[in-house]
């Protein structure tokens, strides 16, 4: 058969693997579940990883046998140089007619690739969070992205968890909540399956699942949306802390990132980015503030927001071809698409 | 034998059984490691509880195949109803000759017993926080307890975590850090074994210990002791926002508890209170804000701070006993000391 290429897009809650030929045409796809091996351990994450392909393969009507030239994977939690070698070591030995090749990289560097190869800002927000400015020389710098218990700020995971705490905390005359928690209280009993706060200490510890409880983010975007003022409080403050994620990345951005015509761009991705709505109070006033910091007056001048329009997987699955000195043709003016755009020199 | 009860004070770290005579005599006493069923599950829980008091049995001259009277748990981790009623119902169960009758209480509670009968505050600190105002007449009203997902402020884990999490985001160039992250890095590096931040990641998932995590506020409380800034700022946040944990309960509290000579009496249990130098200022400062707010203000004159000098497991024990409708001498006074007073009309 022709060469065909992989790529996989894996996140903690979803993923996706896609077929590509060299020119870029899709032969097959399939999608799964959470792929992330600091959450599910490598040999689930392996397993699914490889059910995808095969399936995709299947869908591609190629011979499963048939080994891919190279699997591109763009990983969320795929950072750590030994955990990567370990999983490419682990998937070589179990799964010999997957893919010749292997390459690995994470879940923001896979949409970058995706969007464009001239650089931007990618920034994550999902079951968990993270932020990657890419210059065009290809250097790279990175803020957050460690995971619900050292960062994840502004994730679907960050906004349930700050809801659930407002509860807990007005329940303990902690901390007064800024808004009533009638409506969030009792969205929280209905989808944990809970009468009281202590009902609530099996889903944070023994059954933990970091998807199921970013998931309660859904239903406060739904009370957001019908009008509660603490689920449109936390999405604001997840705007905030999402902004102050491009803030921390931008004084290393090179210049010909700021002099575009559409000013920085900003490839958003992951699930939360459906609610820019409610993330936009936040996000666009530490955005203004930003622009008039003494670090960045003069320089930052804009910004566009953009969705990607095709997986990630796409821009695994080229980088890995590119790793073995090959190339897949990449229509990036269709791969992503502005939503929102801001000029600090005129109103927007 | 005569009728022998037992006490176990459980923590998240270490673990205490104390057999007694109902004259309040110490029998027999034996020491494990954590007995936290949240964080260990409930089997290891089980068998460690029981492994102590066999041990303290033969330490007390006793046939271990003799059932104590009863056996009062004060456990970290001993609040919901349900896993209460599931460990005991299984202890019965594994262990038969172990004691013919059980009853468990939380840690805050089972210190409390220990050190009066007459009600206080029982402010925790050691592995994970906690606080429990107990009136005269009986009644309880708590904040904090939740685990190091949603709580816990002001504990060893909570230090330990502050500090890591300032070194990240001054990395990340996500929060200017309030003092120079120097040494704690250089502490934390040493301590966790990692030469960067993304070695920390297996520390916080895969191979999370809480109880190894939360060692590091030891190396912590000695860099504040030598003169570090930003190990000293992290114990003066926990104070400040311990001491808001008494803040929370004090309106709650009976008259009695505030017209005492010594002002309301705070029982201080947990490893952190021996950084009790170091956490001062911020304790100091919200309480004195505390005693001057319009809910408190001409009620709440003073308090004390109380370290107790025995274990916890003999107030579990006491209360065992009560449950019953037996009871054990207890030497109140003996059993806790004052270590700090402050009345707000007079200058410490």
């Amino acid at each position: 058969m022709a060469t065909v290429f992989g790529g996989i897009e894996g996140g903690g809650t979803h993923s996706r693997a896609v077929l590509l030929s060299a020119d870029g045409k899709v032969l097959g796809e399939a999608v799964g579940p959470c792929t992330n091996h600091w959450l599910i351990g490598v040999d689930k994450c392996l397993e699914t990883i490889n059910e995808m392909v095969q399936q995709a393969k299947i869908a591609a009507g190629l011979d499963p046998n048939t080994a891919l030239r190279c699997l591109g994977m763009s990983l969320s939690g795929g950072e750590q140089k030994d955990a990567i070698d370990n999983l490419i070591a682990v998937m070589k030995r179990r799964f010999p007619h997957l893919s010749q090749d292997y390459f690995i990289t994470t879940d923001a560097i896979g949409a970058m690739a995706t969007a464009s190869d001239r650089g931007g800002i990618v920034l994550i927000s999902g079951t968990g969070s993270n932020c990657k400015l890419v210059n065009p020389d290809g250097s790279q710098i990175g803020c957050g992205g460690w995971g619900h218990l050292m960062g994840d700020e502004g994730s679907a995971f960050w906004i349930a968890h700050l809801a659930v705490k407002t509860v807990f905390d007005a329940k303990d005359n902690l901390v007064a909540p800024p808004h009533d928690i009638t409506h969030v209280r009792k969205a929280m009993e209905e989808y944990f399956q809970v009468s009281d706060l202590m009902g609530m200490l099996p889903h944070l510890y023994r059954n933990f699942q970091k998807s199921f409880f970013a998931g309660f983010c859904k239903k406060l975007s739904e009370g957001a949306e019908a009008g509660d003022a603490l689920c449109q409080h936390v999405f604001a403050e997840a705007g905030r802390v999402l902004a102050k994620h491009v803030e921390a990345v931008l004084p290393a951005a090179q210049e010909s990132l700021f002099s575009g015509e559409r000013g920085v761009p900003i490839l958003c991705v992951g699930s939360v980015w459906k609610s820019w709505s409610l993330l936009k109070p936040g996000f666009t006033e530490v955005m203004g503030k930003a622009a008039s910091s003494a670090g960045l007056k003069g320089r930052f001048q804009g910004y566009s927001l953009l969705f990607l329009q095709q997986s990630s997987a796409l821009g695994g699955a080229s980088l890995g071809a590119q790793h073995l000195g090959s190339s897949i043709h990449m229509d990036y003016d269709a791969n992503a698409k502005i939503f929102y755009q801001h000029s600090f020199n005129s109103s927007q």
